[in-house]
């Protein structure tokens, strides 16, 4: 077993040409703040801080109260002053110096210096911070209301540094590649042995504590709240304390974090008692052929939302086979037969998040000019941009059981007699699946990050069994 | 091996008794939020939601964007109202119907419609919140700025509702010790699981990796940042990703939370390659009997400083003993001999919050009328009540070798060259020791919550030995 010595470390070198490539492409000042760390009970007992991601690109250190200044050319490490007692209470911190040459930043210097070190902090363009602790801080800092969450409404020089910064984090470097290839093989051994440690009665709990005592072993932290659940029909369904019986399928929805910051997202969907059942098995097969269609069409030049349609077209003609929907391919996608039962969007940009950038709202999974669809299902695609090599996107497509879906006459209106609810019956005890890798485009088409991981059902069923 | 379902849940009664003593003591309406859970990423990526201690002891469960509101002799839960999306993402909610039954609250309303049952909001009473997310949505609910963190300095009705709170959350009642218990239970196997898990050249992170890994299996979250360490000197070190050798010792300083929000906080440290060396034993057995007398003092009607102060007086004595500090004991204390070597509190309360109601600032640990000593250790108390039988208590004391400490002039000063730095200098490989147990106040005199767990040298060499 790998163990956290593995865990690659962003070379000084990747830092500095991201550094240079900002300043590169965006003109005037600009502060990259890595944050504050919410209190959860009270402020000495804080949540575990998770640096902002934008600061983590350029730094790659979780530096909490820190912040990256660009300006004339240069970038700043501004740095929580040394404090006298961190010799009583935190051991030697790296000095001023130590720091610069760590970083290869121009310069470190005290947070407080910001404003002599560029004039006026009243140009100074920054991203939306992540959460309110940080919000308070960067607008004390900067002297204007700078919102949390504020990514969807970006104006003026903030607007500017967000689309640079996005122009930069959309292609990823060997260094970042480097990084989600951890991620990646640390989250595809934490789904192996959330398989091994499924079985009738031990509890979703048993299946997720598997899974990240793997992460603990490798330094790595969940991406993103971990959903382990019976229920897959309930698309956040984040509790994971439910009973697990033979004859249940259990989806699992979870990636690790490197201790980078970088992100994986895996899902599988496995049988509790270590076979599927034939209508298990049948639907479960739909599933990973429509994930391999949209995969195999996940290359440069495409337009994602082409993936999205492949994958759509793939479930289509695979329930029209199994005798759950009726009809003309063509005809049952344009009456939203798809979304009644996947109803969320194939996929997403993956990096530093598990949905890239989603704190600059949809600019940076919609290439301008392009906006949401309207219709069901399809207005959840995050991301409508053309592929390119270096992007790396998660293909997720699903099939679900929802009862709220497929009780809502305005969803199931236009499929009507289409959709043969007696076929249906005899899948019932299909609630979710969902199939999910992080696919890289290379020039030459793509390389799945997680590919490592077993999807064929029975290679699958091998491993729970093996537990 | 317990599971989950050993957990305890607080019985509705217990719920009902605390809400009726707090309505028979605060006069007027208050309000107790839940709070919100701050973005990590983005707001779709939030850290995983921690709910206010003092809405748990009330409600029991972490119902995020919730609260109770107080009012007119009865308590009014404050939910956030049904969404038509929460049947397509989120799966059934329970009814206000449900909610109000399951809670034993007087009635169960919109969080938008606290202003019309309590006519104006203008004199409601609140607690600080714990971050910033909840703070402006407190304030916006309130119609007055409400600032987190904020609780040294609360005034009028909210210094008010702190005290009445404050005088129930103090003396724990049979729910609660059953919460503590379970907490207490699922650390100590964290404990055990973790030294059977150190091994030289296993690293800090494979301790750690087995302890989380029980919490995780029974439902617990760490209660608080996690010390695992075989630098203890470095008395706030909370990474935990070094290297772990034969000669080390490794201090542990973990405890679970349990699923309703109950801490335990224990340490132990132990010899990584399972033997104490012959210095190492000698000052673990002087902290030992620190902490032993110190319990053996922790009795009803006693004054918690006392605790700390019969904890000093026996490092002192110990050390004289060893010979590292010469002269008289009582003199050696009032010269800060303690100081240099346990330069913190002997403990805290504990309850829902590892410091409990630290959130409140020293209102909870201090008697009115007690203040902080000046002395650089003392300072650092947290707790200066008398002890009453319900009460809950760390007993912790230290030994460390901290550079910051020894190598500054103006704390040795006094105590010159009655400390023997030839002497220490063949302590070279004890950087750090703490003992750390939780104790219930009781009637006849306490009970250790967290007694179970070895602590006698060759006990604690036999687990990390058996591993």
């Amino acid at each position: 077993m790998r163990d956290q010595a593995d865990c690659p470390v962003t070379p000084k070198a990747a830092l500095i040409a991201r550094r240079r490539a900002l300043l590169s492409t965006f003109d005037g000042p600009a502060l990259v703040a890595a944050g504050r760390a919410p209190a959860r009970n009270y402020p000495a007992n804080p949540y575990g801080f998770r640096a902002n991601s934008h600061f983590l690109y350029f730094a790659a250190r979780p530096m909490e109260g820190a912040a990256l200044l660009f300006h004339d050319g240069k970038c700043t490490l501004l740095a929580q002053p040394p404090d006298p007692e961190d010799a009583l209470w935190h051991g030697p911190r790296p000095t001023f110096e130590a720091l610069a040459d760590a970083l290869g930043v121009d310069d470190v210097k005290s947070v407080g210096d910001a404003a002599q070190i560029v004039g006026s902090l009243d140009d100074v363009a920054t991203l939306p911070p992540q959460d309110e602790a940080t919000a308070r801080w960067v607008s004390g800092l900067l002297g204007r209301t700078v919102t949390a969450g504020g990514g969807a409404s970006l104006e003026g020089v903030d607007a500017a540094l967000a689309d640079a910064v996005i122009s930069l984090r959309l292609v990823h470097d060997e260094a970042a590649v480097a990084q989600m290839r951890f991620a990646a093989a640390v989250s595809v051994e934490a789904h192996r042995a959330g398989m091994r440690a499924t079985r009738p009665g031990a509890g979703e709990q048993a299946t997720y504590a598997a899974m990240v005592d793997v992460f603990r072993r490798h330094g790595c932290e969940d991406a993103y709240p971990p959903i382990v659940t019976v229920h897959g029909e309930v698309l956040h369904q984040h509790a994971h304390d439910g009973a697990t019986a033979d004859g249940d399928l259990l989806l699992a929805d979870v990636g690790g974090e490197s201790p980078e910051g970088w992100a994986a997202d895996i899902t599988r969907t496995w049988p509790v008692g270590g076979s599927y059942s034939g209508s298990q098995r049948a639907i479960y097969d739909v599933v990973l052929e429509a994930q391999r269609r949209a995969i195999a069409a996940a290359t440069p030049g495409r337009r994602y939302r082409d993936v999205h349609e492949t994958a759509k077209r793939a479930l289509v003609e695979g329930l029209v086979e199994l005798g759950i929907l009726r009809g003309e391919v063509d005809g049952l996608i344009e009456r939203g037969a798809a979304a009644l039962f996947f109803p969320h969007g194939v996929g997403h940009i993956i990096g530093l998040d598990v949905h890239d950038m989603e704190d600059l709202g949809d600019r940076a999974g919609y290439a301008p000019g392009r906006e949401r669809a309207e219709a069901f299902g399809d207005a959840f695609l995050r991301l409508d941009r053309d592929l390119a090599p270096g992007m790396a996107v998660t293909i997720e497509p699903g099939f679900y059981q929802v009862p709220g879906i497929l009780a809502d006459e305005r969803l199931t209106a236009a499929v009507g007699d289409d959709l043969r609810r007696d076929a249906l019956a005899a899948f019932a005890d299909v609630r979710g699946i969902r199939i999910e890798d992080d696919v890289l485009i290379t020039d030459g088409g793509n390389e799945v990050l997680t590919g490592a991981l077993a999807k064929e059902a029975s290679e699958v069923e091998a491993i729970v069994r093996s537990g």
